[in-house]
């Protein structure tokens, strides 16, 4: 059983644009053995999207379309799937009234386009959004299934989730998946790469994948069997084998995320956290509040970005910032324990550091930071170097470090 | 004229891998005034591939073709084209000399099924490879054009720009292209679309493009004339329209950021800015900081997650939370006022919201949200409510919100 993937969307087809819908529904599609043999990426141009669609439904089993449900003239993929398959469309009332509810519930008048998106084809079954207004729609025809999705990633994947794996399994080969995960940082890809390949390669039945995100790396084990308890077995082992080889670079066997982690210690030993972040800007504290329950553990934060707030939020003697300027070990200590005395909580992180684009006064190299952590025995400070070049990922990066030297002391 | 790019190999069709060749080819197309109509990726599947190849040729005047030039069996865009074209190979001497030679110079001997890659499509004109052992090739066919470029983005980056810009500039259509950019906040898409749609529906020569990712909106006016100054004029009149009916809805209008829009203003008056942020645990000051330069303005803020730490942090009274809870506008009041004090600034930002995914003891609903802006004449807050049903989605959108508010008060 195979499927091909269709991105609707001129703004598709321009230089700054990715199709990464893809990547969620062919990673889902895999896991359920349907095999992705073709992506395409088309514009809104009706009679191009029609050819398309219908070269695909040639192709394939199952054609998976996102974007193009929108309100306006350029939406054009509920139009274009019934050309294509020669059905009729009618109004949905009940979608209709969910679309006028949401615009009332933000006191908002609903533009009278909208109405476009409450028309269904005839014989689709309407997959809900509960993250916008457009409804996707499931429509079988003949011994194919073709899937109309909204284009927003974060409502693309709710409705996948929510509406699709479900019928996608009925219609899927029996096939039995199991997949380790294991959540890595401290080292970089390539020497996880060397570390694991020796046990991963060769194996039969077994899809090995490294990603790396910005420090963050993750190695999936993905085995495929003919039985469930097969394919738990053959990823088990190679799993635990990679996990003793890789030691305490290891930071999550369950999927959770870094900051996840760490607040599950915290939360474990009833400890507050608190962070000084001058490079990162916040950073650091909004990816540690995207927990959800964060508040349970995390107290906040200060963002002392100009020297006087070191000095005014956190105690950092001026002399001190004088002395050794702000991107230093003795700042990145003082930063630390200044947010820790000022709040009463037991951690704080302390990220201090030259994110670039160019050097400041203090002389800092781009690219380098300390990373200060304040606990209740002692603190440390540690000092790094990104020559990322980049702005957003040597922040990125200070983040995910600061957060895995707190957690090393953490467990 | 238009073009269609094909990505070949079945490593594209993994839920890790994304196409982003394209996005190099596509801006140097469309440098060009050649639009490029749409994209496909296509698995090691010779039967596949050949008949891609095809409905390309059928549908477009130039198609490139990115990877499967290498010396495996799985490479197999060269037999490919040839056989879409019905055309015959045969070996270059001189593309089996350079290989060989550069694995000379590596000091390796070259294996056997390196030998692929000198086979050469008859007719065709071959594009050296300064970065690899694949060479490239360009072929005729009619008035329509075949480019075989390798996959290794450094590879084909070169290639391109070296072997391809010359050659497709020769059979480009004479054009000039002049795109204007709006950026815009505070309305819905839907919104923005029905404002200017009567301004752009029906223009010959001009592509209009609405983007929108969390509140932040931009509307962009591609015109492609024959001149400079007919394509400039056409852009420009059309933005100048669309500007008057967005109002101060229009934020920028020279591609700036919102976040570097605001940098602006208060870098033009000398003045500084904090924040206090709670639901948005830091994002906001982060999103400030992403602006290279932002020191100037912004002094920092504080991330007062815990109800204590909006108390102690900025002297928001206890009696106060408790009577109206930590989400209500007293508290984003207090909390604004509270930092302008406390940190001397001359503006202040504060959020206060329940950002998902479930309703804390203060009952403030899901998405709920009080943005406060002090001032030096005045506090002002405002009430919103995103029923997103996305925790990282609310927060991005109350961080948009927030940023829109002291904009307003700015200009």
């Amino acid at each position: 059983m195979n499927a091909e993937i269709i991105a609707v969307g001129s703004e598709m087809l321009t230089a700054g644009r990715l199709d990464t819908n893809s990547l969620f529904i062919t990673d889902h599609l895999n896991g359920l053995g349907i095999e992705v043999t073709a992506k395409h990426v088309v514009g809104d141009d009706r009679a191009r999207l029609v050819t398309t669609i219908r070269r695909s439904l040639e192709d394939a089993d199952i054609v998976v379309l996102s974007g193009g449900l929108g309100p306006t003239e350029d939406d054009l993929t509920r139009d274009a799937v019934a050309q294509a398959l020669g059905c009729g469309m009618s109004a949905n009332a009940g979608i209709l009234e969910a679309i006028e509810t949401r615009f009332r519930t933000m006191k908002r008048q609903m533009p009278e386009i909208n109405k476009r998106q409450a028309m269904v084809l005839d014989g689709a079954e309407i997959l809900s959004n509960d993250r916008g207004t457009a409804p996707g729609q499931w429509r079988v025809t003949g011994n194919k299934v073709v899937v109309m999705l909204p284009g927003p990633p974060s409502e693309l994947k709710s409705m996948f989730t929510r509406e699709c794996l479900g019928r996608l399994a009925k219609i899927a080969p029996p096939t039995a998946i199991h997949t380790e995960v294991l959540r890595v940082t401290g080292i970089s890809e390539s020497q996880l790469d060397q570390t694991v390949a020796p046990i991963y390669v060769g194996r039969a039945n077994l899809e090995t994948t490294v990603l790396a995100h910005d420090g963050d790396l993750q190695v999936r084990f993905r085995a495929q069997c003919k039985t469930q308890a097969d394919a738990a077995a053959l990823s088990q082992e190679v799993a635990e084998l990679a996990a003793v080889a890789l030691g305490d670079n290891v930071y999550s066997r369950d999927g959770a995320s870094l900051e996840t982690v760490v607040g599950r210690h915290l939360a474990a030993a009833g400890q507050t956290l608190v962070v000084a972040e001058s490079a990162t800007g916040g950073g650091l504290a909004a990816r540690i509040t995207t927990v959800p329950g964060s508040s349970a553990y995390f107290a906040g934060g200060f963002v002392t970005y100009a020297k006087r707030m070191k000095t005014e939020l956190l105690g950092v003697p001026e002399s001190l910032l004088a002395e050794f300027g702000a991107v230093s070990e003795p700042t990145a200590k003082a930063m630390a324990e200044g947010a820790r005395r000022v709040t009463g909580a037991d951690w704080a992180i302390s990220i201090t550091g030259n994110a670039g684009p160019s050097t400041d006064g203090d002389q800092a190299r781009v690219g380098e930071f300390y990373l200060g952590v304040a606990g209740p025995d002692k603190t440390e400070v540690t000092h790094r170097v990104w020559p990322v070049g980049d702005r957003d990922r040597a922040r990125a990066f200070a983040v995910q470090a600061a957060l895995d030297l707190l957690n090393r002391r953490l467990r």
